[in-house]
């Protein structure tokens, strides 16, 4: 199942996608939220979807999309977890994984603009696939950490490298500024997905590539980072792990390379669509 | 005005103390959550005191307590905020403040035990006072900062110190197991704290004094920290902002001191009261 949703920010309703068509499953009257995960939503909405098929209404396919799961308790971030991308920052290979967060104001549509920070100069990309995890997890070993999994999304973790590296720690400063999580398209559950640890995932600023990687070049992949964020902290329904970017970020390039408003960003992994945000200078509402 | 919450762990009732007698306001109709914050719930609320003086039922004293909000979008600390402690911990003094965030899954009531999570041998405890947010707020000037403070609340920054120093970062690793931010024991709105730079807080461990500072020796002051992560994230209603420890933590010794298993810790702070929690070992559910 693709999960959508869709309409105006914080008003957004739910839908799903069926062989490339969206269709609206407001009827089925739960936001995909913490409480839709943690009571089985996903089997609910599937027979809902089941039991309406060829009845439910269909969204125009010009209609803004939102974030596809409702903001969760936190967002949670694996560093440096592709060797490639480690070396470009010039950071050691982590012995083990390194955890920031991102706060959950920074979520936003897959297709929004992102807004470069008052003060801002080193607003910079980063395409990754997201897990939403689907029930409470803690001290979940890895041969379990499967069962903790909603589905998969693509993101892009926008950061802002001189808050993040430069302005006294920790990463977390340069993380979570507004518009800095575009989330989506949508989420894919988990047998949408052949081999999570095998997609391609790309990035291009301007038409021109950037990253361009494989979840095959994980450090750390998805059954680790589950159980070992989960000996941390206790994930909830809902709540979204972001498993790390591949090479080819603006802090990689000699000199670096920054975004600036007008420049448009897209990314993509496979079997999880694309996404595309327009960046724009910070004004004040 | 004094905000409590009180009753079993995530079916906590609202209450507020007065002249030291807690009082059930549960019949007011609004739990103290971002909601609420939003909605100019505290002059409804005391409105709502106002019109049922004499007639709110009072609660037992030894009921227990919950965290007096519900669980906010966010919890945001800063690290190294009194030079003693800067200084304890080998710390250069930081030239601006050092941001972090617990996740929320952390939170629990003044008087809760605290889990020393598995695997661990370096819990710590910081007394802090935080600052509870009113409204949403981003890039505040310091000169509006308090118009931004629903209140204050004592809080135990309850840190694993191998965890957030010593495996490979950031510091939210070690900031957010289960039980690691005791929070209360009430919300003292502003008007209730004469001058909140200027608050003795103070913390033992089984009876011993460990810390014993005063909010005088803050390197950034309660405006200049609201602003400063205003910068970098948007705060929304209810969200929780901890201001750092003074001197005195395990870690700061030599050689350092953790908590055990039967352990005591007791913290206060004048005017927002005190909290007292008991060290157990982690147990699987």
């Amino acid at each position: 199942m693709k999960l959508i949703r869709w309409g105006m920010p914080d008003q957004e309703k739910t839908g799903v996608i069926i062989n490339d068509i969206w269709y609206d499953t407001s009827a089925f009257g739960a936001d995909y939220n913490e409480v839709f995960f943690q009571n089985d939503g996903l089997t609910k909405l599937a027979d809902f979807v089941k039991e309406n098929e060829g009845k439910l209404p269909v969204i125009p396919a010009d209609t803004r999309l939102g974030s596809p799961v409702a903001r969760p308790s936190k967002i949670v971030c694996i560093g440096l977890n592709y060797a490639d991308h480690a070396k470009e920052t010039n950071a050691p290979m982590p012995p083990e994984p390194v955890i920031f967060m991102k706060s959950t104001t920074s979520l936003t549509g897959p297709n929004d603009n992102i807004t470069i920070p008052k003060n801002s100069v080193k607003t910079d990309w980063e395409v990754e696939l997201a897990i939403v995890i689907s029930k409470k997890a803690s001290y979940v070993d890895e041969a379990d950490a499967l069962d903790y999994v909603a589905g998969y999304v693509l993101h892009n973790d926008v950061s802002e490298r001189e808050f993040q590296l430069e302005r006294n720690g920790t990463w977390d400063k340069g993380k979570g500024c507004d518009t800095f999580a575009p989330l989506g398209p949508f989420l894919a559950t988990q047998d949408e997905i052949a081999d999570v640890n095998n997609l391609r995932l790309w990035l291009t600023v301007n038409g021109k590539k950037m990253q361009d990687g494989n979840t095959s070049n994980f450090i750390f992949n998805i059954p680790f980072v589950i159980s070992y964020v989960s000996q941390f902290m206790t994930l909830l329904p809902g709540d979204v792990i972001s498993t790390g970017t591949p090479a080819g970020v603006g802090l990689g390039f000699n000199p670096p390379v920054y975004l600036k408003a007008g420049d448009v960003v897209e990314l993509g992994i496979d079997g999880l669509g694309t996404s595309k945000q327009l960046l724009v200078d910070y004004v004040k509402n």
